[in-house]
């Protein structure tokens, strides 16, 4: 298998755009064709109708984007039995040769944090054995710990070639609380941003990007621009366009001049881009798609 | 329900002593008789070994501690089937009447916080049911993202009388990497600890804690004793006794004088203090809960 920065290019040079399509499924928010063929009051058959969408929204565009994000969060609101529906998901994406991107926001410490990385990508050894669970491309993860707790993330990471998208700037409106502290002359997330570009220095890929991804969000184009050139190497994951308030120009900011170095992410709007009771979703989820295609085509 | 804050003083009143069980099984740390009897090479029965090993140590010792915290990380370690077992640990606690911390360390933004605060609490709300998923008395989630993503969480844990630990200063060795910057001439820790009393000074409880936690590890004792001063009405989660080298006269600086506002987990320590292969666990574990107990029992 290659290096997770080179097939992260090849899929975005392949598909001709950055697009990350996030799947964050909501029971209120399924098409009622779905919704009516399914029981509100039981958590198993509101995952397996989270499956039946998610797998829906992957026929219909999942071959034109480069790289799948499933938000865990949805999923494990399930229990169990969403964890099914999200393994069932991420499956048809390796099926479809994508790269995929588990959004769980992981961050521990020790073997703890060895347990969660193993788990996201190649599997748990036991007696030997390694034993598949998530199997996902690449798994974003939280700072805030320090280093020896993101460890356990990029060993485990390396030794399949897997990656890591480290929290750096977030997408949410106060999310200067903490990390715009100023701490020794500048924000805190520029601290967390250099460390990162470190972290990511030590494994470069043929296309001169690492394996220790940028998660910034497109709400804050100045804060994106000046990380960009803090950190030519590394691969940006970019929240918060379309229904968040990012626009195709902010975003832009975030790319290098060769078209990659960053992927950007939408979830509601390009799998909820319809009324529930709008029986033409599926070619609204495919117009939606196009639209964010055509936006972010470099000019 | 009473307020989360009076449940805790409650229960450690009760117990006579603030110890945390810690449940997080690893598959070679098991007893031999538990191995024997499952297939190592499935995760389904790695997780049903996990449950009856985790049901088997709160029948040994659960009616003594006043709280359980089951790591979040093992149990997904095994996928879906991990998370039942997960599901049936949480539910004997509930059944003993302990309380309950899903150490799952979350963090995200807006109404992804809400499905993870949601299935961690009460249950996530459908079409006028409320669908319970994990059904825990309190959660570990994660600063980084700031005031506006730890809403849903208060909100949530508020709404059904149940409480966050939020992450201030970790046990690991490199905790300090960001959480010991200086920002505006303090660390960065206390920043989030000085926030996190603010947020806990909204709901305090008949017993004079709120229901915002803090997690500060034994291993650090100076900033443990700082934080104590400066957060009188917040209750502490105190990782890092005993395997990760915090000592019973280090956790000391986390209680107040009336004997509450901390509880001291142990994880390895509690629950695996013996060799694989030896056939008397059972009362390894019951004698390392009474060593750990008498440790810490006032002075």
């Amino acid at each position: 298998m290659l290096h997770f920065a080179d097939r992260l290019a090849e899929s975005v040079h392949q598909c001709g755009n950055p697009v990350c399509l996030g799947i964050d499924p909501r029971w209120e928010s399924l098409p009622r064709s779905i919704r009516e063929s399914h029981d509100a009051s039981s958590l198993e058959s509101i995952a397996h109708a989270f499956a039946v969408f998610g797998l829906r929204v992957l026929e219909l565009v999942g071959d034109r984007v480069p790289v799948i994000k499933p938000q865990a969060a949805f999923f494990e609101a399930c229990g169990p039995d969403g964890l099914r529906a999200l393994q069932a998901i991420l499956e048809r994406c390796r099926q479809m040769k994508r790269v995929t991107i588990l959004d769980a926001k992981r961050g521990d410490i020790a073997g703890t944090a060895t347990a969660y990385a193993d788990a996201a990508f190649a599997g748990i050894p036991v007696e030997g054995h390694i034993l598949p669970v998530w199997d996902a491309d690449a798994l974003t993860v939280n700072p805030y710990l320090g280093r020896d707790a993101l460890e356990p993330f990029l060993q485990s990471a390396r030794q399949s070639q897997r990656g890591v998208f480290v929290l750096v700037r977030t997408s949410n409106p106060g999310a200067g609380l903490f990390q715009d502290l100023r701490c020794d002359g500048r924000p805190l997330y520029e601290h967390v941003g250099q460390a990162v570009a470190n972290w990511n220095h030590e494994s470069i890929g043929e296309c001169g990007y690492g394996d220790v991804g940028a998660v910034v969000g497109a709400t804050h184009p100045r804060e994106l621009m000046e990380l960009r050139a803090q950190m030519p190497e590394v691969w940006f994951l970019i929240p918060g366009y379309g229904a968040q308030g990012g626009s195709a120009d902010d975003v832009r900011h975030g790319l290098r001049g060769d078209g990659l170095g960053a992927i950007v992410n939408s979830s509601r709007g390009l799998t909820f881009p319809f009324a529930p009771d709008d029986p033409n979703w599926e070619s609204a989820i495919r117009d939606a798609t196009t639209r964010m295609i055509e936006a972010l085509r470099p000019r």
